[in-house]
């Protein structure tokens, strides 16, 4: 029997003897690969934070101390390690556990996760809670080096060490691009775990103005650590950048040996003011594949254990995401306008093969999606054509942007927003179905999304020649498999399609936008061989401007129309037709709008999640039956 | 004949001798004061920048070199010298120039502005735009300390001193609130101006190392700059933090002295990398009452020169903001879990009475408007009731944070949104024209808004008792006058108001939401005595959930339905009246929606926008005899 079957909560943690925490954690990392290769996951975030999951829970008196993971997921240890071992399998699958923290589903996890660089600042609402209520916890924020690029983490800890004398903060930088030369860290490391607490921040504090001092000592040491702009940065960034927000800095420190992390986990936590805890991981870490690769298995799909090698077919049709980044290296070869910005997702939104094509045309200015907009804002102001590719969930952390630095001037910048509609297995954190609501209503904004990875690319080029802001949002996964046109042709702005036409009198209208453009096509041939109904399918191509012209002259002599989307209904694309309809006068018909009812999505396969909230054509077909009965 | 009278350009600046230029100085101040007094604005702001704006256009070759202002409320002086003297008078007036900065306006105004903390991005893709296009010139981010605290500028700092080159990008830090200790930057600054630009390079790095040694030199130095913790941040702040963004940092200096600010921007000019300037100036700077109380004389009303006396007659009604600044002191007396949080706004947000009273339960997170949502579902998930109070405008920073911090898991905070609607003269920047759209698409979000001030007390009230996420919008400006009921008392969440019945069957349904409802109160009394129709009105109260029992039982007999907002219409209330009526099957009437036709709001008296743009009685009126004509 294995140590961790015999683990259901911390208490049964902190019986076991220090020396067997290593066993320990290659058999959390054994399940956590096991479970990942069957059911996909972020595999490497978790593999790297294994040991640290075990010293925060064998140390801290959780629950009652609160850890937040920042994005969460890396939290695969702290599920297995905290009563959910049993159901581990289960995660990310509909109805098992998320793969992110949820307050919902555990008491041990302190706050809803899955947006990067919120913990700090949720941290620090707990602990001035605490305070107020003159309760004591330890409330510990755990954040990735790539979470503290977002101004958010930023905006937390100027709070954190100017206003509040948050004694019981403590935030763990997950340090895992091994920024730090391995002399420093060895250095502080020994000296880390080495004292007590009081000693260790007389010796810390000494070492401080020591490492202060350094440009004096002599040339040698000067030119050692300016050899690498890179390392000179991270050496004076940590330490002295935390202690001028006045937090008390420690590290950095090996992430991965399980010994010293908790000797000095230990050491803070009697400690009385904000503490900031460098730590060093390996993303991927325990596991050959992932460690070479962690871009790849930073979130990935099932794979085989021993090689690696994951399950995906070649022979499906391929993404909108690689369609769109094929585009764009085609469209920026003609046009020496187009720029590409993404925020730290230079894979997930397809554009690697455009930053190698052209290096000096793209940016990736990190988690800092605010930024990445109000900078494309820039760029246009002076007549190039940006295109920023954000997942349409993360693109909601630039809203004000868009409003007040794009919209208001109507900058012409292109935003490609990946993920729009449901995305699966992440869950309600991440699926995109606000973004139709909240940029329509933008003055000056136009909204389109394709029906298929054809369409977009004619939409591509649609928005490269428009001169006002733009949006082309399409969905997760794989496209229709439509033969792709070698030529792109832009699509005139608010010109809708009309894809079948219905009897006359029309016996229903369907109008959908994007994805469910399909829907509409499969529910209109099952209505045409199962139901005798013949119904008129229009694909919307633009939520703004719409096309009231084509919609209206078949909505004024249609009996029943359905609207369909892979959005929120309040405010969405069906609301945008009811609203086109009212100011143009035609009335006079019943409608029905699909969509998602204004609730959260939980987390599961994309289809089984469709037919559940009833955007497929399954669901057009029971409208159309219910509406027309 | 003064100086000023001379300047139709920065052409004409350059010509003038550098030892007259305090006194052209002199003349812009008195030519703000004079016209601030007339027309308010921005005055504390603005006085502190004018030597800083003669420099900058004495030095740079504008709008060949672009300055960009932060905020852009501190830019008067520069629109003095860049050939808007002539036009300054009608600043913030209905067709004057914009109290921030336009690009629309003049060439001399390279970014619009009006939010905070966007001028190191937008600055940053201007440069890197030009580095694509092989062109050369400086681009002058001009940013105040507070702007500073948002993530924003962070995230722009982190890619500046990162991912490029930017060797034309001049950052200019405002600083104003005099946190360095007199003795550094005397030094500083007497450095920066004596030397050339290799040499001030060379010398600054010397002093760099000393500054940095500091510490080990003997106990009197680093004691006193220990002796205040304010002063000891700053001290390591500015340069140390800048330089680990890999910013070339210069200063502290003196942002009054014109002669030393014109050296140093002379050897700032030819320097090729990315250059920080710290100056520190004073708000208000050359007028006194504006010096003593520079948060009144930020954002000023009319006021008498000589006094600096205001003229805002004291027999108003009370404004909103006050009504809501008395009722949280009130409530919170009663209910010790409610806090507020604000984000730099005590005074204007109406909680300066809140934080005196229990400053406990005060938290500023400063301009941080993301953070201090996230900090509120952190307080809130501890049982708190935090009361977010921040303007519509600048509650679009924080989108994200309400989706993905509060509503997912349905904390209970509470969004206290002042300036709702049209704000007036701030204008297109400020207008708060978006959050009814923006709020009502989240599943969880109640959103509701008061006819009057009387109104507001009970629905604040009924947000302390709300379980989940509720937002209170109400707008800028006085309220109606109505009496203060001396209890609060709860309103059910849902229930709407039926103020007046019409006739049976009803001629007309008017459903007003907010302050329209006041307008739609006179719109019935002149169309029952001018045109003899008889108008039901509904205060709807609620935008999500929406009262489909009370309105759709008038809507089910009323052949004509009018909605009025004091919002976009795309998304709005109108929308989400068509959409629960469309969802209850109600038809067969003819429908107006009254709001903001999709388009961004110039600045102008309240008064007069709501005239220009459809949401007064009077357009009520109109629409009402149009609908039944």
């Amino acid at each position: 029997m294995g140590l961790l079957e015999t683990i259901d909560s911390p208490d049964d943690l902190k019986q076991i003897d220090r020396l067997d925490l290593p066993q320990l954690a290659q058999e959390i990392r054994q399940t956590i690969i096991e479970v990942v290769a069957k059911n996909g996951g972020h595999l490497a975030p978790s593999l790297g934070t294994v040991e640290l999951a075990i010293a925060l829970h064998y140390v801290f008196d959780t629950p009652h101390d609160k850890i937040i993971w920042d994005v969460g997921h890396q939290s695969y240890a702290h599920k297995l390690l905290t009563g959910r071992r049993d159901v581990f399998g289960s995660i990310r699958q509909h109805q098992g556990i998320s793969g992110f923290t949820r307050v919902s589903e555990s008491p041990y996890d302190a706050f809803t996760t899955g947006h990067s660089s919120t913990s700090i600042s949720a941290a620090l609402g707990i602990t001035a809670a605490k305070q107020l209520k003159e309760e004591r916890s330890k409330v510990i924020a755990v954040i990735g080096d790539g979470s503290m690029t977002a101004g958010l983490a930023y905006e937390g800890l100027n709070q954190a060490g100017d206003t509040h004398k948050d004694k019981d903060l403590i935030v763990i930088l997950n340090d895992n691009d091994m920024s730090i030369s391995p002399n420093v860290g060895a250095l502080s490391s020994f000296l880390s775990r080495t004292f007590s607490a009081k000693r260790l921040q007389d010796m810390r504090r000494e070492i401080g103005d020591f490492l202060k001092s350094l440009p004096r000592i002599g040339d040698d040491m000067y030119q050692l650590a300016k050899r690498s702009e890179e390392s000179f940065k991270a050496f004076v960034t940590p330490g002295m950048l935390f202690e001028a927000f006045n937090f008390e800095y420690f590290g950095p420190i090996n992430g991965h040996k399980l010994n010293h992390l908790i000797n000095i986990l230990q050491n803070i936590k009697v400690l009385e003011e904000p503490v900031l805890l460098h730590v060093i991981t390996k993303k991927g870490k325990g596991y050959a594949p992932a460690e070479k690769n962690p871009v790849h298995f930073h979130g990935c799909g099932k794979f085989e254990v021993a090689t690696g090698e994951c399950f995906a077919s070649l022979d499906t049709p391929p993404t909108y995401t690689k369609v769109f980044g094929d585009t764009m290296v085609e469209l920026a070869r003609e046009d020496q306008r187009i720029v590409a910005v993404t925020a730290a997702m230079p894979e997930g939104t397809g554009l690697t093969g455009f930053a190698e094509a052209f290096p000096k045309r793209f940016f990736d200015v990190g988690i800092a999606e605010q930024h990445g907009v109000t900078f494309a804002a820039g760029l246009a102001s002076e007549g190039l054509k940006p295109v920023v590719a954000i997942y349409s969930t993360f693109l909601q952390r630039a809203f004000d942007q868009i409003v007040h630095d794009v919209c208001i001037e109507s900058h012409p910048v292109i935003f490609a927003i990946d993920r729009g509609g449901i995305v699966g297995e992440d869950g309600a954190t991440h699926h995109g179905l606000f973004d139709l609501s909240y940029l329509r209503c933008l003055p000056n904004m136009v909204v389109m999304s394709p029906k298929d990875e054809n369409e977009l690319r004619h939409m591509l080029k649609t928005a490269v020649q428009h001169p006002g802001p733009i949006a082309l949002r399409y969905p997760r996964g794989t496209g229709t498999g439509v033969p792709l046109d070698d030529k792109t042709a832009p699509i005139e702005v608010g010109k809708a399609e009309l894809i079948c036409e219905g009897q006359t009198p029309d016996d229903l209208l369907i109008i959908a936008i994007g994805r469910t453009v399909e829907e509409a096509l499969k529910a209109r041939r099952i209505l045409n061989d199962e139901h005798d109904l013949t119904a008129a399918v229009i694909n919307a191509r633009f939520v703004k401007p719409l096309d009231i012209d084509l919609i209206g002259s078949y909505a004024a002599r249609t009996p029943y129309i359905i609207t369909v989307e892979e959005n929120t209904l309040p405010g969405g694309f069906g609301s945008a037709v009811m609203e086109a309809l009212s100011d143009a006068n035609i009335s006079g018909f019943k409608m029905k709008r699909l969509g998602i009812a204004d609730v959260f999505v939980d987390h599961g396969p994309q289809k089984l999640l469709r037919r559940l909230h009833g955007v497929d054509a399954e669901a057009i077909v029971d409208a159309a039956l219910k509406l027309t009965a």
